[in-house]
């Protein structure tokens, strides 16, 4: 007999049931971009690999300058000028200074760059220096930025346009990150018809297809569609078999009658393990979690919203297990606009709008009677109401997760 | 002679001078997610069609069981069982029920539903009803969730999967949405060579070809990329115009020094009007706008991390003023690890790593003194320093952009 688990204890089963799948992938630079790192990052060289200057000056030994003012400038003759994009092999003689432009190689010897500003070309082959050279100023070294060795990225980070800069500044152009999966969806139910259908009597659209769909793939997996079934134990059992063979996880949505339900439990058990039948939340609580090897095969309830939740909060951290993705996610604070009661026992939760007004953000609550998914249209983030509080006065401040993309 | 701007006088200046363009595409239901959506989506039927029971039980007259119980139960004749996926196209008697699945339809006269557990069916063709129903008790009823002309989502909208699947509820399986940008990127520099070389002594990799393409990759929009053109004005300016024909927006990145820059000035001139030069900000003060006829060219500063920043705080603003984007952003509050200082005069923006410790979330700034794109590597968000404000105390509360992505 499986009870009803809270999320917590769903989360740690997740953890203790699936591991990291093996298979990993080699890809360029240009689509790394939302990609999950397959290993630790080291620099394999300096960045930079020679010593620049952040100025259009002039670089100097600064015990030359020392003392120097407008009044009574330091006179250096200009023993070279650097030129973007070539080296400097020479050493800076003492006495000297040598011209360079802004990221320029600053040579040997010198160990500070004076702005331009501060300088004069007196025409006769010396420059006047009117400003001091701290040692170090205006000047990146060999490798401030980066060592041999050093590690910049971790395995399991979501590759962002920042890392693909880093990773293009050490010349890591191939990267190996983690297969994409491949999940499967099947939506159950005799009362459903594809979106583009027209509804007869008693029947509603299918919107667990197309929207589980677009989550998934917007996660980055691959995505195989395998439409509507009817409420028959021996074809859902067909489909069940064909997609566990195909994909690296099944996810069935629907079934919100009682009998199909059973009868999910019935093909998991007779493929593989079931883990998990209910979970206390709300919505989402007809939940059912199961393994064949080490592929899971997830039961999401019926309705659209029950599936959206789950799908976000344990389907999601799931499928991030098997790609030893790092899960870490932030929250935005807000003030609910309106009380708002809760079942006690069950973590409760809602989508809501943000608005925002006088530097505060406010969240209203997405409700309404049926709580269908037309309701979550233009939704911009949900929220928690945990499972031993029995609700939210009005302005309390709760944390938002942000599911609206700028 | 152009002065340089604050921040917000740029974001006023993108808004004045571009204009949504005027291109949009159909695309299917599977294409939307994350597209921008180019008109208001009204529904054009009701949303459930029929009235629904949320529970498995019985439909009934709510009068018909006021004032049963346990030890009084209602005792109704069972007028029929309605079928998941089928209409129920007739009226309830009085003092009589129906059958209904989750889900399935709930005939005419029925104003309520009692759940199959405080029911007993007696075998003789009548049910046994022990609790009673209040009127809209365990139903929707017809439009609930949507109905006609109610307008679900917003033109400007980046399509979430919630939307997709309010989008298939009321059988809107193509949308109009905003036709993908195409945005040419260039980086200049006698400096550069393509990440997958080792650089020679003075040179370095291009960083800002690689990372811009990636940004505006998963910010939605088709990059050209043009690769590295060498600090020569005519072969720039050729590049430029190629450019401009091409794309609906032209980004230059590079130019470091003073020549290229003004170069880039006198080409954004010959082709179209110089809008800015300069912004007050750090990093990237040197940063040029200009247009021609509807097209922007953005001369971003060479440096990867200001490049990084400008395009995420003007160019991204830009392009979604050329889509019509909403472009509402939402921050997380955390506490800054460490004292920072700032430049009066300028705002001032950082990279930062997040930890959470005992609930509260806490930024660890990234600087060093190179403040290369390497150190960026695993950043997850950026916080400003506002233009008045002369630094930040250990632990003063800010507002992150979070750049990392679960």
């Amino acid at each position: 007999m499986l009870y009803v688990k809270t999320p917590e204890e769903v989360l740690a089963m997740i953890d203790s049931e699936f591991a990291p799948l093996e298979g990993t992938e080699v890809v360029s630079l240009r689509d790394a971009m939302g990609r999950i790192l397959a290993e630790d990052i080291a620099a394999r060289e300096y960045v930079p690999d020679f010593d620049r200057s952040t100025v259009d000056g002039f670089a100097v030994r600064a015990s030359d300058t020392f003392g120097c003012s407008d009044a009574i400038p330091a006179i250096l003759p200009l023993q070279a000028t650097v030129l973007m994009g070539e080296g400097a092999d020479f050493i800076l003689n003492e006495g000297e200074c040598v011209a360079v432009p802004t990221g320029g190689a600053v040579p040997k010897g010198a160990d500070g760059v004076v702005m331009l500003e501060y300088t004069e070309d007196y025409g006769d082959g010396t420059i006047g220096i009117a400003k001091p050279a701290a040692p170090g100023m205006n000047m990146i070294f060999r490798g401030d930025d980066v060592y041999p060795g050093k590690v910049i990225l971790k395995k399991g980070r979501v590759l962002s346009s920042a890392d693909i800069g880093a990773l293009a500044a050490i010349g890591q152009v191939r990267v190996k990150v983690a297969k994409r999966l491949t999940v499967g969806v099947i939506s159950t139910g005799d009362e459903l018809v594809p979106p583009e259908v027209q509804p007869g009597p008693g029947q509603v659209r299918d919107v667990n297809s197309p929207m589980l769909e677009a989550m998934l793939t917007a996660f980055g997996c691959n995505v195989i569609n395998y439409g509507i079934v009817i409420d028959d134990e021996a074809l859902l059992a067909e489909k069940v078999s064909k997609a566990i063979s195909q994909c690296d996880a099944v996810l069935l949505s629907g079934g919100s009658s009682v009998g199909v339900k059973d009868a999910a439990c019935r093909i998991i058990e007779s493929v593989g393990q079931l883990l998990l039948h209910g979970i206390a939340i709300k919505p989402g609580k007809p939940t059912i979690l199961g393994k064949t090897g080490e592929k899971p095969i997830v039961g999401l309830p019926g309705h659209p919203v029950a599936a959206y939740f789950i799908t976000k909060l344990f389907v999601q951290p799931l499928l991030g297990r098997l790609t030893g993705r790092d899960m870490t996610a932030y929250t935005v604070t807000a003030r609910v606009t309106e009380s708002i009661s809760a079942n006690h026992g069950r973590a409760q939760y809602h989508c809501c709008r943000l608005t925002r007004k006088d530097g505060q953000l406010y969240a209203k609550p997405i409700r309404g009677k049926s709580g269908l998914i037309t309701t979550l249209a233009g939704a911009d983030g949900y929220f928690c109401i945990d499972r031993d509080c029995e609700g939210l006065p009005q302005n309390a401040e709760i944390q938002v997760i942000i599911t609206s993309g700028v």
